[in-house]
Formats: structure tokens, sequence, C-alpha cells
């Protein structure tokens, strides 16, 4: 059957030829990371007047092709929470400033307020984990496993290249309630585990401490129980910066006695697997000090059951690591990629996920004081984006923005309601299903269109094919071609789809 | 074989029994619309100094029984848009003020302004079509189809039994580029339809009218052309106020002579089919006018599309929808539910679903005034939870929060250690698993939370299983039991599920 499709397809000259008349190109690929704003300062305070263009400090747009590289990661993440049995909860973006007051030590300069604009103070959330205690406390919840996904806010110095924003995911998971020593924070520590190997990001070591060791060693080494947090705040910079540095913030800034220091310096360069922790179970100076004694005996537990959760392998017991915030009170752990492929253009990525037990957090939230032991870990979901996207880009993948599924085409003028019958057709059949938005669109921009946007399959139609009840079923990489009756279309695609 | 399993559930007591001890019950039920800022004034004000646990006004937190709701209404949502090969882009949450400045005529008083805390002067965003305006001038998009799912901030007064909120989720997609007429703006008008009719929340109208027609109607009854956007915004309440009172308003606050706004009164109660566009057409009045006839025309296109499209029967064309926002510039489109069911304590839920044509906006924000032309639509997604829910509970459908497929659990004391390696076996195979955080729960505590938890699948260990290396896989429902293997379990795990 000689059509009028195939009296143009055959004037289809090959791909090379250049189309700029459609007005439907995708844009996704020209967006992709042309952000105007990146590494920007405050253009808008240098030309008081002129309108710029941009978006706020520290924050960006996502384009198609990124949102499309977040969803495969968010699901991966989504996937694994539900393998936890976790519920989800979402918050308000902003609470009343009261909530956020006096829970993250030096860095509350970094909070968002909103303006008094009449009303209540409110701030822009900077966490995830102050929230969820809010939540606790405030529907008196004795237990919860819960995960949120959401952004949060600090006005930081961003370093955008480095995926540090100031409006930037975090992926929380969190367990609530009185339970028996280590079975939940061993669960945390397997998530990471699980969440991290799915995504496939590269060698990786989950670093474990825990604060009653610290404050044990602090409490052994002389170190005076008001700098206990000072001290702490100091040796969380160990993974960024020399023991020299950290050595002259506790002795120059925080008043530590040059001797104590040294000492502290002696155990927080130790790391190790158990035969650590055994050894500094019977350490001579950590043997006189119950909390750091009760903190090994959860390590040794914690490594027990990482064992028959099959995770332990990745774990390494870290005496440096401290974790920034106050609200930590209990095991502390935090996940670092260590393959070298994840090496940015300024540095390392550091830390893709931390986490610990902090028990007291629900209780500032109660009128009686009562609290909700609680342990959890946040994904630093901005690194994972970056990284997962150079991992695509050395794969060389063209990612699709879009899932459309077929592209219905004409081959002549005057066929656009034949088209959007057809559109209609396969919608109602939920097949994803794209047409221009031209009366009179020309038949090579057409078959063009779906080749760069990587759509399977092509419906195509003239008007003979009109008269005769029929369409044809162009497949783009073969470029093979079936006619079929319109009623039987829908089987076709489907067929052709694999989705029968 | 005769097992300590057995001995201890020939002890199981029916459902009826209470268990109070285990400290591991859902939270969701509880939880669930237990939010004490309901209606909540500003009580932080009331009593200075006392803390008071509460979200800002307006806003509310979300449980996980609502999570799990708004998650299908979301799911149906985006595999619409995905549907229609839209992108999805995200912008930051606040913008700078300029950007929003001039854009929502009388309402932005309601928009939320952060603090000058040294910097830009930012805003929290109004609604996502002004960000998406800005996106497209600032990356130089000639054309985009795209959605975006988020929450938008407006300082109205909120009324949080109606579902109204300060802080509410907006559903945008929006197609920007010039294309020939009528087109996209079908799909729009297509796209509203199918959510709605996959939603399923009853029977629906999709109300259209032109701001051309509109504006031809405010020149040939006389308003002064400085008055068309007031008058329009008059018009616009007409859906909530009866036409004395937007008379009043006209003429008292907008001072327009009394004749022509009766003149404008016979118009705007007008509504019907394609007849109504024809006898228009022909209307000794707006025969005079060119907007009102291109308006028209317009509309008969529009029309036919939609018939194509399989769309044309829930439209009605209502000359007194007006849209309250400035920016439109031709179609503007409603979507309200009509069934009985959805009339809310206080009143009808009203519009779920709005949009319209906006030429000019995008050429607010480029320098040299560049427009792209951008058709679009917004969900007023919090309604539609809201009869969701309510639809739910009328089915008192139980609605899970978590999708655990199984429970694992032990029949006498010391088997954490083999629960957690179940667990890991089974998270291996990708199967959702929980178990208790305790190391020795009771028998019927674990059962009991299998079943108030619609966990479809209990594995079950005593020590004669671990020594005989078996599990037993027990049916929730039915009770039914099945010993096998442990290298077996995965495989009649997948069998049972139907997931092989």
């Amino acid at each position: 059957m000689e059509s009028q499709v195939d009296e143009e397809l055959s004037k289809l000259v090959h791909k090379s030829i250049r189309m700029c008349d459609e007005g439907q190109k995708p844009e996704a690929s020209k967006n992709h990371n042309n952000n105007t704003s990146r590494g920007g300062g405050e253009r808008g305070k240098d030309k008081p007047g002129k309108f710029v263009l941009k978006t706020p400090k520290g924050t960006r747009d996502y384009g198609p092709v990124e949102m499309a590289v977040r969803r495969q990661v968010f699901d991966v993440i989504h996937s694994v929470f539900h393998m936890h049995g976790a519920v989800e909860i979402e918050t308000p973006v902003f609470e009343l400033k009261d909530v956020l007051t006096g829970k993250y030590g030096e860095d509350s300069k970094l909070i968002y307020d909103l303006e008094d604009q009449g009303g209540e103070k409110l701030s822009l959330r900077y966490d995830l984990t102050v929230p969820f205690a809010r939540y606790v406390a405030m529907n008196k919840i004795t237990n919860i496993k819960r995960y949120h996904v959401a952004r949060v806010y600090r006005r930081d110095n961003p370093a955008m290249t480095r995926g540090r924003y100031r409006e930037f995911y975090q992926c929380d998971f969190d367990i609530a309630g009185q339970f028996d020593a280590m079975i939940p924070d061993a669960e945390c520590v397997q998530l990471v585990h699980q969440v991290l190997s799915r995504l496939d990001l590269g060698d990786f070591t989950i670093k474990i401490n825990h604060r009653k060791i610290l404050d044990g060693l602090f409490g052994v080494c002389g170190v005076p129980l008001e700098k206990f947090r000072p001290i702490c705040s100091a040796v969380d910079k160990l993974d960024k910066s020399p023991w020299e540095e950290v050595r002259k913030e506790m002795v120059d800034e925080k008043g530590l006695d040059e001797e104590v220091a040294d000492l502290i310096g002696e155990y927080v360069k130790l790391s190790g697997k158990e035969e650590l922790i055994e050894k500094l179970k019977n350490d001579e100076r950590l043997k006189n000090s119950k909390d750091a004694q009760a903190g090994l005996s959860d390590m040794t537990l914690l490594y027990q059951y990482c064992q028959s959760l099959g995770c332990e392998s990745k774990v390494v017991f870290d005496m440096g690591l401290a974790r920034g915030l106050d609200y930590y009170t209990g095991v502390i752990y935090e996940a670092v990629l260590t393959a070298g492929q994840n090496q940015g253009k300024d540095g390392p990525v550091g830390s893709v996920a931390g986490g610990g037990r902090y028990d007291g957090l629900v209780g500032m939230f109660d009128p009686k004081k009562k609290t909700v032991p609680c342990v959890g870990l946040s994904f630093g979901i901005e690194r994972l984006f970056t990284i997962h996207e150079q991992k695509q880009r050395a794969l060389s993948e063209k990612l699709r923005a879009t899932q459309t599924e077929v592209f219905v085409a004409a081959a002549c003028k005057g066929m656009v309601h034949e088209r959007l019958k057809i559109i209609s057709l396969l919608h109602e059949a939920g097949i994803k299903t794209e047409s221009s938005y031209k009366n009179n669109p020309k038949i090579l921009n057409q078959l063009q269109y779906a080749e760069d946007n990587q759509i399977p399959l092509v419906v195509l139609i003239g008007e003979s094919e009109v008269e005769a009840g029929v369409v044809k079923v162009r497949e783009v990489t073969t470029r093979d071609e079936t006619t079929v009756k319109r009623e039987d279309l829908v089987t076709t695609v489907k067929q052709k789809l694999g989705t029968k």
C-alpha cells in the first residue's frame, strides 16, 4: 500500500539534518546546569535600581535532567525506607522561632528568620530532627519509625561547586521509642549500608563512635565539665583540619591545658575494629570512667548486631568522630565515600550520611520534660546527587527527562483533529503519548523530535491511513513499520512496548 | 514436628486481647488529624514567656496516614503529567522580593517576607507560576512543558477545616512556547479532565472563559480602560457572592456607573455550551468588539479540540468566570466538583483546579521584554486530599501507612540475632521486613502487631526451628503455616506475596 506516509518518508534525509523551525525541541540539555547564580555573589546589591534576574544567594533551580537524576536517587532511598517499615510525616517549612532556639549551639546564627509582619516569630527549619522531636512531643507519641525528605535552610557560606547550598535536601530516618539497647541503632547503620550499596557510588566506610566514650575520655583526661561540648565541637573538625589546628583551637580559643589537649590527641587519632574496643575497655585511664565503659559495651553490642545484619565489614570505630550537634547522647555515626572517583574539583566529597542517638531532645519540648529516646540518621542527599550525576555522565548514558512512549505524527496537512483523537485513545489506555502543538508540523521534524527524545514508537497517519481507518506504528530505533487497524492500535503499541 | 512455636501458638488467645507492653504499636491512628494548632490563634502571643508547643498559624503537620493518602493523590497526578510528556523542574522556596513584586495585584500584601539578615531581600513564593516565568526568562528557554509540585505561602486568613492553609501544595502544569492557537490550551483542559476522572471524586465541571471576551465586553459596555482589571477582579467574586454584592463593589467601591454595571450583569450570568458562543458572536454589542470576536473564535476552536480529545462533555462556557490574577491574557478555566458528597462542613469545596493563558508574564522578566507565550493550570491539591480522605473514610477502608510484607517473630527468648539474620536475608531479596526492637518480645504481641498493621506474612522461629535450619511462614489472615528450609525462605515468601 503506497501511502502519503511512505512518500513523505522517502524524502527523509538522515539524522544529520538539523531542524530549527519545529519550536518543540526539548530544553533539558540546554537548561542543564545553566544557572547564572552559581557561585554568584549578591549581585542584586551591586546595581541598585537595576533588576537582576537570579535566584537567591546559595540557591539554584533544578532543570529537567537534574530532576530525573534526583528522582532516581530518591526512589532508591524511599524503597529502603519502606523496606524497614518506616512511615512518612511532613512538617511546615517554618517553625516558631522558640522551637529552634537553643538546639544548634554555635550554628544558631545560620538560621533564617521571617520578617515580623504581625503575628508569630518564625524561622525556616534548620534540619528535620528538631521539627521531628517537636512533632513527637506535641502529639505525645511514644514510638514511631518515620522518614521525612524535605529541604532545610542554612545561611551558611555556600560552596555550590561542592554541592553546599543554603537550601538543600535532607533525607531523614529516625526511630523514637523505649527499646532494648542497640537494636534500633544497628538498624540505622544497616540502613546507611543498604542505601549506599544500592546507589552503587563506590566504596564507603561507616565511622562510629559514642558520646559517652568521648565524655568519659574528656573526664579522665581532666577537661572541666563546662568545656565538654566546646572540646567535642573542636574534635568534630578533625575530618577537615589536621590535629595541630584542632589542638590550637582547644588550647588558644577554648582555654584547655596543653597537657590535657595532648592526652586527648593520643586517643582521638585511634581507629579500628572490635579489637580496638576491647583494648580501650582495658585502657588504664578509661577503666576509671563508667561513661566510657558503658559506651564501649554499647559498641561491642552494636558490632555484634551489625554482624548479624551483614553490615559490619564497612563499620570502623573512630575515636576522632565527634559530630557537631549538641543534642547527641549515645552512638554517633557518619558515612564517607572512600573511592577515588568521588574526589570533586574542590576536594573529596566527604560525609554523605550521619546521625546518632539523641535521647534528650523530645524532653526539651515536653512540659513535664518527659522524653522519648531517639536514634536516627540523615542523608546529605545533595552530595549523593552530585556523585550520582557524575557517574551517569561517566557512563555517558543519555538521561531522559520524560517517559513518553509514543509520538503521534502526521504526514500531511489538516490532521490535527485526527492526531488529538489518537492521543485521547492512547491516553485512555494509559500510554504516555505526545504530539506536536502545530497545526501542520513537518514530518521530518516530528520524526526527529521522537528520535532526539528517545521516544520508542511513532504512530504515523496520512490521508490514506485516515480513509482506511488504519495507522502506521514505527519503531524509532529499527525504523520497522507495521500498519494496523485503529481498533488494534492499543494492543499493538502495548505489545511493542512490552507492557501487554 | 512439635516445636516451641507450636506450643506458644497453642496459648494464643484471640484478637480481642489488647496488648500494652510491646511498645511498638503504630502511631498512625493516634496522630491522625491530631493537630493542636487547628483553628488555633496566635497562642504563642497570649502567654508571653511560656513556651507553647504548636505549629505556626495556618500550618499543620501531616501524620503517616495522611501522608499515605497524599502519596496516592500525587501518584495519580504524576502519572497523568508523565502521560503528557512533561518534565519536572524545581525552584527555590524563596525568590528575590523583586521577582514577586507587581505580579499579584491586591494580593501582594499576603506575601511572606524574610527578615533582612544582611544580604538580599527575599520572599517566600506565593505561587509556582511566577517562579516558572522567572526560570523560563532566566534560562532563555523558548519552549518547555513542565510540571512542578511544591508548597506555596500566603499570609491569608486560614480556614483549616475547609482545607485553606497558609502553607499548601500546588501541582502545576504549564506549556511555554510559540504554538498554534488553542492546541496547548485544549491539552490543559484535557489534563484537568483526566486527573479528576482518575481520582474519581464525583462529577465535575470545567468552566471556561476568555480574558479577551471579558475585556471586549467591558469595552462595549463602557467600562473605562483603567477599570478593566478592578472590574474583572469584582466579577471573579461571583462564585462566592451573589450578583447584588458584586454590583455593589463595582458601583460603590470601584465607581462604575450603575447602568454599565447592570449591562455587565446581564452578560456575566450567562453560561452554556457551543450554542452560547454562536449566540454571542452575533450579539449586537459584542459584534463591535474585535477582542470579543477573537476570544469567541478561540472558544469555538477550543471546543472542537476538546471534542477530539474526548473531554468536551464536562466543559461549560461561563461568562461569569474571571480568575483573580492580573497576568491572564487569553483562555481561563476552573474546575469545580459538583457532586453532593463534596459539600464540606463549611460549604462546598469549590474550585479544585484553575489556570489559563498568560502570554506576557515571561516578558516581564526579560531585559528586552521578549516574551514566551504560556498556558497552564494548577491543582488545588489540599482540597483534593480532603475529599479523597473523606471518600476513603466513607468506604471505611483502613489505610496502611507502611508497606511491610513480613514480620519476623520469635517464639522464645534469645532469638534476637537469629531475627536480625532473617531480616538481613529478606532485605537482601528486596522484601519489606520488620521485627521487634525488644530482645525478648512476647509472641502474642508480635502476632498482634502483624495483624494490626496488616502485614501479610509472619516468619516464626523458635529454638527447634533454629536447630533444624527451618522457619515457619504464617499467613496472617488465614493463619495457615508452612515450614520451610531457611534457604528456601525467600522463594516461599515471594510466592506467597505473589511477586515471584
